[in-house]
């Protein structure tokens, strides 16, 4: 396994160097919108120090994570009324991972509506509402 | 939500009323092969206690789940020598969950190999050849 790249858009939007539509941040850990949404509402969830994926995290990493995942998946669920609530957490490329820094992805849904094609660009004024959505049902 | 049914079939895999192919096993946590492998060594990983999913489980049990996630994702990216590893956790039915217990998905992967159609049982001979893979890596 590579070494964690500090370079990664994660690392940069932790740093504040780039910008993310923030929904929750504790001591730990970041939750912020995708912007490539596969539903309305998909969100992603990050330790603030660096790993790279599940295979090199260390327990207090993912153990916070995981809290912040299931407040998220909560919320999600509640402020898009949505049936259920799938979590996806890929690791190294051929798992499914684009951004190597350690994230989950938590996407509210509901019954019967597929999830869009991944690798569109979402529209950032509709990404901005969902956020402020989730935000009102933390 | 609905609540927690204790007949449902991994309940019955905790009280030994039913079968599975274990590879781990703690205090708190189990894990064994699913029997619809969508690729060779997809396996399961559950809490002991019950609850219905992350939408209701306690900090304890995700906690604990997630550490044992970690280490049957590091050991079955080993025991396959895989690529990388997917991790997929479904919340109620319109989440993709069909089993109403807590539990994670870990599926080792491999560069171009995509998993197969959800549903289709497994070999069982096959099955318990990748679970001894699985426990000699850990």
């Amino acid at each position: 396994m590579s070494a964690y790249d500090p370079e990664n858009i994660f690392a940069k939007i932790l740093r504040g160097e780039i910008p993310s539509t923030q929904v929750y941040e504790d001591d730990e850990t970041l939750a912020f919108m995708d912007i490539m949404p596969r539903v309305d509402g998909h969100l992603l969830v990050i330790p603030k120090t660096p790993c790279r994926n599940v295979l090199d995290a260390s327990p207090a990493q993912l153990e916070a994570v995981i809290r912040t995942v299931q407040k998220l998946a909560q919320a999600s669920k509640l402020a898009f009324e949505a049936d259920g609530v799938t979590i996806q957490q890929f690791n190294e490329a051929a798992g499914g991972q684009e951004v190597f820094h350690l994230h989950f992805h938590v996407l509210p849904r509901h019954e019967g509506v597929a999830p869009r094609a991944p690798g569109q660009m979402g529209d950032m004024e509709a990404i901005a509402a969902h956020a402020e959505k989730i935000r009102a049902a933390l």
